[in-house]
């Protein structure tokens, strides 16, 4: 089939299933799940063939690997999804105007929804999940190396479409080709939005492609501030937590700003890092102050790509300043307005980084790791949008609908 | 001044304003209205060097023409943006979590909005009172026809922000060159958002090469499907309003799908064009029905390119439909998801079209001509947004702000 009658089936797909009741999606939903737990050998055959083509010690291996926990993790979460209400079909807003026209502001899926993404396998259920129960068809463009479990979880999935005589083409899979990439990035009038989800060079590749729209979910380079009147005991636990939770997530820590009054802390704040053998990059001041006391094989000096760098890994940075207006400044430089959290007892410097950091999410007293849609209350995640249009931060389900107005009248015209 | 330096110019004051109280705001607001009334010649004389250079029988003339009538207007305008409520700073939800985090979703600006248009200088001034009102930056770039007008309106918004100690960079024009208009596409970490303004050509431009998110305005191809239940004097009445109000406007009427249980009344439902000399391009079912009772000289043969067609002009297609499930697949296929309506008295047939209908505006018994921020009571409005992410339809002040999560913690840890 060609890349453009793939595109038309699916806005075809799309069409019937913005008019599909919520409790057939919700069953739909289920018997997915049902559906992975009765099918467990299959999927994991067709991964292993995926985990055979890739070096076993590459930090890709783990996230290519199915196993049968994370599979049931996956239909359980799948149950979690269908319990969730329906985002589509809410009157957000509704008003008479003096004319008598009748205005109603409705929640509606986007249509159709594509989402590249790299070698993670789950990742072509989530998106499932999350799209079906919206009422948006989706195109997966997964990586090449998950080829094979991509291709059996489509299949999957649309076994159980066709038993529900729903169109198959709610979910399609483009080959693992880079023609396939590009023709999604341009199908304008067939794909109505485009997710990226992986690595920063995915996504710039993406930006750069596009002209379907697009939201960026991702790149975290995180900061917290330890402030003049920053509490040590919460400032340690803040800090390990941001940093050791998980260390390969977007919201992990990446460096740490700590007020030049408090660099006799820095100790104490940093000595929960060295039991997860955290190496830290420190400036100056704060070398000479974690010296003797941070392990020596952990501390190093840092230089300037110490600073504005994702490290995904058991590293930090650490920089000294002067003041709260010096740590906006720093992660006005060098952030990438995910995550920023501030740790200080004093409420109105609080409020001054709350309102003055430009990011998704900003905290106070609280570890970036928090951000997350199910730690926001939202329910599942698509992403963490790092930019500003249509969403910020968590993607939830109300987030993969957009609106239409309706405009009910009775012949009136305008003057 | 270098473009890079432009943009970071225009990003730190952009980051001033952010911080600005709404009282100061409406203040500068309203010196700017003054300041246009006192330099009314001032403005004309900048005005008149760029007629001069315009041939006097282009429609562009018009658009790039000022008047003291016109100025007049616009000072009104920006006085009573200044008496909207500020968009920027709503806690738009609130939620503790069983953690006692305490999260809040607030309205914030977006930074810098870049705005891409043609030869109308009044656009300078809308966007500048929109985007300031808002809390952001503007970096205009108008077309090369208007930089004299643009040049003038620019110096004269600075030399009000200066008298009252405002970053004057808060509005930047750049120069009218393709360079300048690439640069500003390509301005990732600068620009937060582009909005294009004006002909299909300049927005499929900024589309292709923008790598800073765009929200796409204009292009309305707009339809009526007069149904087998439709009431022939309010459908008169609305065909003509949507054809005939303005017909260089983005919601003008291009398409009236008639059910053909309803031919008879199709020389009642087009009465009213012929007195506006409305060109109809009829289907042969409709071409028979119209034959011998609309003027000969305005009546044509459709074709293909009769469908699907943005005329902005004194031309209208009409094509015979089997029923309101054809009406909505002609709509689908030729439409631009702008506004779209149905005249009937049908319930069920309304709601079947109001649900099914993929635009951002869908009309039961009005016209498309409605499709406005003020006919909405969204107060002013930047551009009617015809993508589907972030804002659809007509654009106000609230959709020229994004969000930021704040959350407040204890010292919490995620598990």
């Amino acid at each position: 089939m060609e890349l453009n009658e793939i595109f038309q089936a699916v806005q075809l797909a799309s069409r019937k299933l913005g008019m599909m009741e919520a409790d057939e999606v919700n069953r739909i939903l289920r018997a997915v799940a049902d559906e992975i737990e009765g099918s467990i050998a299959e999927l994991l055959a067709a991964n292993r063939l995926d985990l055979e083509r890739m070096d076993a010690a590459s930090p890709k291996y783990d996230r290519l690997k199915l196993t049968e926990a994370r599979l049931l993790e996956i239909a359980s979460n799948m149950r979690d999804v269908a319990e969730l209400p329906s985002p589509a079909g809410i009157v957000l807003e509704e008003r008479v105007r003096p004319n008598g026209l009748r205005l109603r502001k409705v929640s509606v899926p986007f249509g159709v929804i594509g989402v590249i993404y790299e070698a993670r396998p789950n990742v072509s259920f989530d998106v499932f999940s999350l799209c079906f129960k919206s009422g948006n068809a989706c195109i997966l463009k997964g990586g090449s190396d998950a080829d094979s479990s991509n291709r059996a979880i489509v299949t999957l999935i649309r076994r159980v479409l066709e038993r529900f005589h729903t169109d198959p083409y709610a979910a399609a899979l483009l080959s693992s080709t880079r023609e396939a990439a590009s023709a999604l990035l341009h199908a304008e009038g067939y794909v109505d939005l485009i997710i990226p989800r992986g690595s920063g060079e995915l996504i710039r590749f993406v930006r750069r492609e596009a002209t379907v729209p697009v939201i960026e979910t991702g790149a975290g380079i995180c900061h917290a501030y330890f402030d003049k009147d920053g509490d040590t005991a919460k400032g340690a636990a803040i800090v390990n937590n941001a940093k050791t939770r998980r260390v390969s997530v977007c919201n992990a820590l990446d460096c740490l700003l700590v007020h030049k009054a408090r660099l006799a802390d820095l100790p104490a704040l940093c000595a929960p890092l060295s039991r997860s053998r955290v190496v830290i990059y420190a400036d100056e001041p704060a070398w000479k102050s974690l010296h003797g006391s941070y392990p020596a094989e952990l501390l190093e000096h840092a230089d300037e790509r110490s600073f504005g760098t994702e490290f995904q890994d058991y590293k930090m940075a650490v920089k000294t300043v002067e003041d709260a207006s010096e740590a906006v400044s720093h992660i006005y430089a060098h952030g990438s307005k995910h995550s920023e959290s501030i740790v200080t007892e004093n409420k109105e410097t609080a409020d001054f980084f709350l309102r003055t950091v430009d990011a998704a999410c900003v905290y106070a007293n609280a570890p970036t790791s928090f951000t997350d849609g199910a730690q926001f209350g939202l329910g599942a995640e698509i992403g963490i949008s790092t930019q500003k249009l249509h969403a910020r931060g968590p993607m939830g389900l109300r987030e993969m609908t957009t609106y239409k107005w309706l405009i009910e009248g009775n012949g009136q015209t305008r003057p």
